[in-house]
């Protein structure tokens, strides 16, 4: 199977929203007037972001979702994305799998893939996503990390760290039961991207940012980018956690043995995520629950933003908790 | 040094023509009215684009060399884009050298880094192009691969074979020069994206690609695309190759022992050209001669477009060669 063939095979579909798709040596995308194009990309590559060994129609679907968690995240509409692909070998099952995964989210999205690139080389997927943002009267309703406000409410959306509870048990660093484990994998490996909610929080959130490398990093970014500080509950993440007891998702059967401290750790630095973490004034309380409602997605008030810098953990008795927690860093 | 250092030292600089450039969730980007916006993508990998030990100047350069490339063979005029970057290791020389070769030619074509990602892995540079293509009255001006008709003339910008020359001496199997060595690696490792000419040809092109595979490959590409065949003057192909013994590039002392057929070989399977090819209709070969001479390029008049499908090689006699050329797969 040559390269065309991979393309032609398990990638080109008709163009449908593009003014012109694959095929030729630039794709043409003609945003609607009163819009602007919101655009990110990520990169994924095999024993840093994915085993090996990974079904490929979960990978198909990760891919894409980590992108359109970035145009969640700012408020965007999917539109479309690019696709380059570098493949140890062309594998007619492995391809099929992944182009079906890909797919499935993609139309679920309504987001056509209009080009890319296809070669050889160590596994590496690498995925740029285009989403529309209106302008209204000459302003972008884009969320922006910046902009988080003294005062305003920290939310989080949907579950935290079960993602990083799957990793560390296929590690074989932490051991649970079979049904924790499909659960937890189930999130690691098939993120939901919250882009309705993202859509539901334009004009309401103040800030926003997707979660990847952890809570408390990615918090970080807002509260440097809004200059502003920032105090988080940290007893009201736990039962955002999927398998925590007690939580709105564990169930009574699957106890997992970890103690207070790794619970919070798994909470606020677990990565991969893929949650909205967002501010909003007091005042829009009942448009954020509104929001939650309308998209269907869970979403949890976590913590307060201060014009004092810096990040403040309490526990639930609000005493300060000690802040030991680093944020994932790919070269670190 | 972490990757939000790497991306804050080597990467991030102001946006310039985005709404929005690095170091948020998503860029934003907002098309000029009435216009289209030409999105391509090309990943590099090691040890098959590049070799481990290249120059990182140069490799920065030709990273984005090859993507404004493609926007060139659409007729696009570069804007922006995105860089995804898996390095081994963050070495701080390797990086300063890459992203100098990298915003030196940004900055020559005026195309802004607006985003991206930053990972560890297996050296992979993916890069996503953004270009801006007029509609004038509702019509699209991008050059595509669709638009030869019988009777056209067909015609290749610049220089052809030198970089795959290059690539040959490297691996040892043909012997050269160091002077022709060092003029082949450079079209090899530094090549010219083709911008002004594509520009310039808007309107009076029917059609265009770039060359990445090989003239004949890609040739194939713009036949399959516009429902045409040609005939192609193989014999005129050679004086385009810069070490060619009377090419208009050559210098007297630099000779190549080659036979013919290799000197062919070289002109139409050679790969890594990134020179134009396109078609036009007779009747506008004083306006190619024009943009050939406002974009300053050469260009060369190497066939025709006939209604007959297929492709023929013809000699300096006119007679039919066989074709045994085969165009690069990354999978074959």
């Amino acid at each position: 199977m040559g390269e065309f063939d991979v393309i032609a095979r398990y990638f080109k579909r008709p163009a449908r929203r593009a003014a012109l798709g694959i095929g030729d040596d630039c794709a043409l995308l003609q945003p609607a007037p009163g819009t602007q194009l919101a655009i990110s990309c990520d990169m994924l590559v095999q024993g840093r972001h994915f085993f090996a060994d990974v079904n490929p129609h979960s990978l198909g679907h990760k891919a894409l979702a980590v992108n359109l968690s970035d145009l969640a995240a700012c408020g965007a509409k999917p539109l479309a994305f690019t696709l380059a692909l570098a493949l140890p070998d062309a594998n007619a099952s492995w391809l099929a799998a992944f182009a079906q995964g890909l797919f499935e989210l993609a139309d679920a999205h309504d987001c056509e893939l209009i080009g890319g690139d296809t070669t050889a080389g160590p596994l590496n997927i690498c995925i740029t996503v285009y989403g529309e943002v209106p302008l209204v009267n000459g302003r972008s309703l884009a969320l922006l990390r910046s902009g988080a406000r003294a005062g305003d409410d920290l939310y989080v959306s949907g579950t935290l760290g079960d993602a990083r509870l799957a990793l560390n048990a296929l590690q074989g660093k932490l051991s649970v039961s079979a049904s924790v484990l499909r659960a937890a994998r189930e999130r690691l490996e098939r993120p939901t991207p919250r882009v309705a909610l993202g859509l539901a929080l334009r004009d309401i959130a103040s800030a926003a940012i997707d979660l990847s490398d952890g809570l408390i990093g990615d918090l970080s970014h807002i509260l440097k980018s809004s200059q502003v500080g920032a105090s988080l509950q940290v007893d009201r993440l736990l039962p955002c956690i999927g398998c925590y007891p007690g939580s709105a998702y564990a169930k009574a059967e699957d106890q997992v043995d970890l103690t207070l401290e790794q619970w919070r750790t798994l909470a606020l630095a677990g990565g991969d995520d893929y949650e909205l973490l967002f501010t909003a004034p007091p005042g829009r309380r009942a448009a954020v629950a509104l929001a939650a409602q309308s998209s269907q997605t869970p979403v949890h008030h976590i913590g307060q933003i201060s014009a004092n810098p810096g990040l403040r953990l309490l526990d639930a008795q609000g005493l300060l908790l000690p802040n030991p927690y680093a944020s994932f860093d790919h070269f670190a």
